[in-house]
């Protein structure tokens, strides 16, 4: 996905809440907005995609605030949030009649709460709801279908916390001894996973994690091929199916080629646009079906 | 009331809307965002009101899109709609226990029904809805109280379509033959009133209307006094009463040290927090209460 004009007031919203959880200082905060705004000034909006960008802004965001990882402790609020659940979650999974079905599900519930924003509410009581909404599961059949045949799967994280979603999903599919890659960021970016919250999630027992954009200085929002490193470039060919996590990993992969399963919550209009489904839709869509390789 | 970081995603959201008003020319948004975006990049954010920099990026819209009322089919149709609305609640006045206060309510509702942004609702279940809302009429014994002793009225507009429900106040008003001015911008300015508004909602028959900001080459969507004419700044200081309606005249007036009645819906937090009362409410708040001039 290309960004549109409407990513630049979205941009900018995201700088301010970063810089105010870094500093209370209003002066510092004037100039890395206005820094940022400078920036976005100066852009061609046809050259990147929404995380392409968002890498820029945090980057402008990072240098000036002196701080690598503005969202260090909203990561690890979510990261102890997110863990009191999972043997609830867990729980839920096991005596539900398609265990798997419903560790999609929760999968994609994990990328509904937004731990990196708000955490004013019942985490339960959010769940429970999520479970109730409507959600499309045509493309489930297709999932398990290429799920039987895979023998590798790559798996492309997105947000702290979440993790401990996919961490339900993830024991799933490895119940065949598929192997999986679950693919994390090198580098902080807004409340994105890294290795470090993997191994807080105790994934690193389940599965390999690797640096999906691993040698670069600092990481975008979404796994660009561009950005990838070798190693990545070539799973993201070689492996028997594809799950994507989150928005700014659709946005990134949106125009791929191959299969792949994109599990995510609409949280943007653009994005409900190009996917075609609402805003504050569940979805697990995929994207070049049949096109394994 | 000076601009705040979260100003600016705001103005450029409102640009947005404002481009897409007047071209389908989607290389034509992209370079007058950029301009508006370039613009913010160099302000002092100390040296604005939000009105005051409102102004300046809509100069920037007019002058790229050759438009010089973008808005004005906009302003248009809400001068219509309001229209189709003026009987049914003169009559809802007309049949109140307290007319006055009625008038006064449903003014500020004129406000609430931003006729710039939206037609998809059905105006009939808004009326009646916002006239359930809270509202706190803690201060209208003092307006009555100042409105018993006043020969003249200031009386600042805001939108067009919203003129309609302030012709009910004025009816009441001038019952005892108090003079109003009724204060319209000189100029275009997103869905603001201007003189062509208060004639076509048949104002000048009942008051006088005057330019705010006569003589200024492009307006600001609230009077600021640093671009009101001399005769609003004499009539600022000798009138009985001053009535400020919307956020805009709001933001613009909140720190003046005469008693000013301001009726207007909050739909922004910046605002809100300024007056201490929640997004979304109405609001009938005199400032400066005793210090009439």
């Amino acid at each position: 996905m290309k960004i549109g004009l409407e990513c630049i007031p979205c941009f900018i919203n995201q700088s301010i809440e970063a810089v105010k959880m870094v500093s209370d200082d209003k002066e510092l905060h004037t100039k890395i907005i206005t820094e940022v705004i400078k920036h976005l000034g100066t852009i061609k909006f046809d050259d990147y995609s929404p995380p392409e960008l968002s890498k820029e802004v945090h980057e402008i965001i990072r240098s000036l605030t002196k701080s690598n990882d503005p969202y260090k402790n909203v990561k690890n609020q979510s990261n102890k949030m997110a863990e009191k659940y999972y043997y609830h979650l867990k729980n839920i999974v096991q005596n539900a009649d398609d265990s798997l079905l419903m560790a999609i599900k929760l999968s994609i519930v994990g990328n509904v709460i937004d731990f990196g924003t708000s955490n004013r509410f019942n985490v339960e009581d959010m769940i429970e709801n999520a479970l109730k909404k409507d959600f499309d599961d045509e493309p489930y059949p297709r999932f398990k279908e290429v799920l039987n045949k895979s023998k590798s799967i790559l798996y492309l994280a997105d947000n702290s916390g979440e993790i401990f979603f996919d961490k339900l999903l993830i024991e799933e599919l490895i119940k065949n001894n598929t192997k999986i890659n679950y693919v994390v960021k090198a580098n902080p970016i807004i409340n994105d996973a890294t290795v470090e919250d993997g191994f807080y999630a105790g994934i690193d027992k389940l599965t390999r994690i690797i640096e999906g954009d691993a040698g670069q200085k600092s990481s975008a929002p979404g796994i660009s091929l561009s950005f990838a490193s070798d190693e990545l470039l070539k799973l993201f060919k070689s492996s028997d199916m594809i799950i994507s996590k989150g928005q700014g990993n659709y946005e990134s992969l949106n125009n791929c080629t191959r299969e792949i399963f994109f599990l995510l919550m609409i949280k943007c209009p653009l994005v409900a646009k190009d996917v075609g489904i609402d805003m504050g839709k569940f979805v697990l869509k995929v994207k070049n079906s049949n096109n394994m390789r």
